[in-house]
């Protein structure tokens, strides 16, 4: 019986378990990333494991987030993970050099590797044949100092690429469609494996696009093998060596195989408010739009700034959009300028950003009140932009290029009654490779860390009581993301002070949440959260439950939760658990003391399901309680810090 | 006697009064510019004066301050912004078409024309042969509707030139020279107008880099001849039918004149935290740079931008130094990228900004605790770049290059030890000339003004009543800026929202001032300030007296008040007052009642001493009320936008 790529990689790097679908393995990793804001939890959490030297086979600190820098915190935190990098043998890849998904796969990535990144969208190195996984900083942390990643050998849905994408129609429009078809829900411990014919006829970086947004599909991450046009990216990065081929056995096995024509993909949008509501342009009407944003970890390759920049080439970008383009990287940029087409988006009207994050991230280019933003992000969730009345659209730089130029929003095809003809893109043989930017990991023990006065300690975690009893410090519906629980935007500046981060936890749900809490915690009272469906979705925030648990929450009950959050919940120490029926939920109210009589033993004698008694209301209600070992002994233990703390004194 | 060309120019545009120093004269403005920081209440006011159309030559509103965006509020002003310009007919240069201040002297100043614009450095267009000043909101939009501009005819100070500045010295080595012989202080009312042979050796951008930076020096506003350089400039940018030659008359009376060596100066910088703290560069220490700054409108032009590329190519920015630049225009980005010295900057690693005003106005890039930030801009007031604890120098491009090359603060000169030689810089013989980005002045009376919910009415004030009794709503020590009256930073994006801005009125001094404003002007009482030495120096922020005024704020008392905010407080129907003996001052207290009996014939009948009754301690105190005829009808009527509105409705 075949192998599936997943398989065949992650059994080359397996050092713990076996891979059977859904049992749990513990996985080598060899390369890790991270960006500044999460980045810099990350390193003091690494610190405070005491490791002298990172013993991955490299690993990398890009600062790509905050680049706006207003007040002292942010330029701070690059300080400090500049000096980080330096201490502890990190490339160091610097404000400027580029957005952390987008170097990474040109100057980093390499086939039949595992990455590990604190960033959700890691999984665009899965383009390139890795596989690539995001995860909250802790974890990286852990890999970091030398830990395997442990995770549930995933199940491998294939996704079959046959024919060829039409004029117009490029790789977003391909992952939206992928969206239309799983949804945003559901295929939590899936990885999609790309294959078929089809994928011959996607660049890299076109398959890096795809990879990318898998991630607004659940899944732990994207992949698609090692062939002919990933030996010619390599190449034309001057890193030909790392080229392996990596293909699935013929007869490999998939949990289900799903076809897909590209021939028959149109151009698509993911409308308001979420990546999963997805509709074909032409459908949508020729509404007047107010902004396009070219530029994120989805669509920011030279290929991708080619295609926008042609488009518009000789024609001013319309008087009533705002067009703000911002490249994935300093190599982009530097293709662009070399070869022209940067100076005719300059002719055109378009308002250049760093390459960096940017738009993305919503800490700059909020639009107007009630604006129609068209994006080639990959989130468009409510009020992500900074402006909570807009309407963001996620669309290719097809669709992206068509609105700047004529204001409405209107299928790219549309563009040849206007005489423009879809541009020929053809890769480099070459790329421009200049690594001026990326500071070299030699490690230096010496170094002196740089801390600003923003920078505090990671914040500890006691030992499991033996009972818990808490109130609900609040309860919320469904599908509350990252960004519900603690936000992005202008307050990411504090990700490396959690107090002063931890007061804006559930800011955009209910703004007492702080207070209120707070006071439990002085009062000497556990919190618990009660959530609905789908729980922690989005980012891999890790402060998301860091926050949570300096306010002394102890555990979060949902209808369901999402992976990556659920991994930062055990490494906190926090208890992730589901209602066994899911009318519990309906039952339980806002200031509901709850209790948890025995949850040591439960915990520690592998229990997986038991009782809570709402002392309140004056019922028991069932939970369920998915486990493995080395989650129960983080739980018990208080955290992933402690454990490894523990470790390394042994 | 011949005329000096300060009188000359003003001379052709008086319209009410004679050309004697110091005596008021009123003057035809011919052409305005507005920023959108300033821009939008400048614009309700003039909505409210009901004007159908601008009555200048030639109005421009530019939108370059705000353009990061984070929340609804910027890219709301933007439109409101660019709705306003098309129905009234003012040019709209949008967001990413560059600094007001660069796109003016390249796109419409020309000799000989007067231009009032609300942005303190509006005298960059001096460079080009104008009587260029910086005003309030309110006054450029009284000149839109077409009143003339009252002042006092200037001192005029004759800066004579000669000899021609050596390798790695520039025009801002120029003005930091004139900033330290004339100090930040004690020119109020003065022109400085450059004249002698050395200026023939000044290009039209070196010439505005200096008129700029005059305004450190509290000048009215600085002026170059018109000649041959000027002519070469206006035909590149193929607009040589507005030159005129302009010079003063070989006879010229000066209040003074003081002669400058163009060819003795050395490479200087305004250290921290004053433009007025001049040493030279090699008197400072090589010590190391954290931060290079590059750009503001101040030095962002073509010939700037080329310096600082030719320096840099070929050498990557110091692993040590953030280095950000921004390009003053879209002409200037445009021609770098056309001629390869743009591909140089991103090759050698600099961060590139927006063309915007960007790191000048602390809403972006702030440095590193206590960092060492060297900025080709024009303030380096403490708390301005966003970090209270950096250290913000102000430097030349040469400097500033020299820095981001080696990681220190070096003497320019020093470049030639690691064989940089000093690049040659030809101004180019034609501009790119594309000004797509600027919407045409055609005005359309049926455009509706597009407002989103931050943008309110601006406030109005009611005539003055006959007697004023009212009580001391805060009493404060001497030397109170603008910025302690109302902050701007972050807060500045309720520039537009006059009732939420209120709230941080006297923030840092007092947070209740608000609070217990409003509920007396909630109970009918009017207010009154009470201040000491300097009261309303820094900025000309007219939010300062305009805020107040709409919590019913109906004097301030003071030992004595800065020109301009004098000016602000009577343009908004304030009564500003100083005490005749300072020692009145100590017996106010908060809450005391004054009472200001027959205040209305006071003002009307001439007056200019009275008595105020402090009911509260019983006892009367005499003040001075310095008042023109026109500030009196300014203040009966309840400021200058009734003024207007009554004239414009006869």
């Amino acid at each position: 019986m075949g192998k599936n790529l997943v398989q065949k990689i992650l059994e080359q790097h397996i050092v713990e378990g076996e891979y059977k679908p859904g049992e749990e393995i513990a996985v080598r990793i060899d390369q890790t990333l991270t960006q500044d804001a999460t980045g810099t939890m990350a390193y003091l959490q690494f610190e405070a494991m005491g490791v002298p030297k990172v013993n991955t086979e490299l690993s990398v600190s890009y600062v790509d987030h905050n680049t706006i820098q207003i007040g002292f915190e942010n330029a701070d935190d690059h300080k400090y993970l500049q000096s980080v990098a330096k201490k502890y043998g990190i490339y160091y890849s610097r404000a400027g050099n580029g957005i952390c998904h987008q170097v990474h796969l040109e100057r980093f990535g390499a086939p039949g590797k595992t990455l590990l990144g604190s960033d959700s969208h890691t999984p665009t190195g899965g383009g390139i044949g890795m596989i690539a996984i995001g995860a909250g900083g802790l974890d990286v942390a852990a890999a970091m100092a030398g830990e395997p990643f442990r995770m549930r050998a995933p199940k491998v849905v294939k996704i079959n690429l046959t024919g060829r994408l039409n004029p117009w129609v490029s790789a977003k429009d391909v992952i939206l469609k992928v969206l239309e078809i799983f949804s945003t829900h559901g295929n939590v411990g899936v990885v999609f494996e790309y294959g078929g014919e089809g994928i011959k006829t996607l660049t890299v970086p076109e398959r890096a696009t795809i990879t990318n947004m898998g991630a607004e599909c659940g899944v732990t991450t994207s992949v698609f093998p090692s062939d002919e046009e990933t030996k010619k990216f390599l190449e034309a990065q001057e890193r030909g060596d790392v080229w392996q081929e990596l293909k699935p056995d013929d007869d490999a096995e998939y949990e289900k195989v799903v076809d897909l024509d590209l021939s028959e993909i149109e151009p698509l949008a993911a409308t308001p408010h979420s990546p999963g509501n997805i509709s074909k342009v032409q459908d949508l009407g020729e509404i007047e739009v107010n902004q396009v944003c070219m530029g994120s970890c989805t669509n920011s390759s030279f290929r991708d700034m080619m295609i926008f920049a042609e488009i518009l080439k000789g024609h001013p970008v319309h008087p009533n959009v705002s067009v703000v383009v911002g490249p994935g990287s300093k190599q982009v940029l530097e293709m662009l300028a070399e070869n022209g087409l940067l100076k005719e988006l300059i002719k055109s009207g378009v308002r250049l950003a760093e390459n960096a994050c940017g738009f993305c991230i919503g800490n700059s280019q909020s639009p107007q009140t009630e604006a129609v933003s068209l994006r080639t992000s990959n989130r468009n969730f409510l009020g992500r932009s900074g402006t909570k009345s807009a309407n963001a659209y996620l669309v290719s730089p097809e669709t992206a290029a068509a609105a700047a130029v004529t204001g409405k929003f209107i299928d790219p095809r549309k563009l040849e009654e206007l005489d423009i003809k879809y541009p020929e893109i053809n890769m480099p043989e070459k790329f421009i490779i200049n690594d001026d930017m990326i500071i070299p990991a030699d490690a230096d023990l010496d170094t002196q860390i740089l801390r600003g006065p923003n920078i505090g300690e990671p914040p500890s975690n006691s030992p499991l009581p033996d009972d818990i009893k808490g109130l609900v410090s609040i309860k919320v519906g469904d599908q509350i993301t990252t960004d519900h629980i603690i936000p992005a935007g202008s307050k990411m500046k504090y990700r490396s002070n959690v107090k002063k981060y931890s007061e804006f936890l559930f800011e955009v749900v209910d703004d007492t949440f702080h207070d209120r809490t707070k006071k439990n915690q002085d009062a000497g009272q556990f919190s618990i959260i009660v959530g609905g469906i789908s729980y922690g979705q989005g980012s891999s925030r890790e402060h998301a439950a860091l926050c949570p648990m300096s306010l002394g929450v102890k555990a979060v009950i949902t209808k369901s939760m999402e992976r990556i959050h659920k991994a930062n919940l055990i490494n906190f120490g926090i208890i992730p658990l589901n209602f066994v029926n899911e009318g519990d939920y309906d039952k339980i109210e806002q200031d509901d003391e709850l209790e948890m009589a025995g949850i040591k033993d439960v915990i520690a004698g592998g229990q997986d399901t038991f009782k809570i008694k709402n002392k309140s209301k004056g019922f028991e209600f069932d939970v369920i309680l998915e486990l493995s070992k080395q989650d129960r002994e983080k739980i018990l233990e208080g955290g992933t810090l402690n454990v490894i703390g523990i470790r390394m004194s042994n």
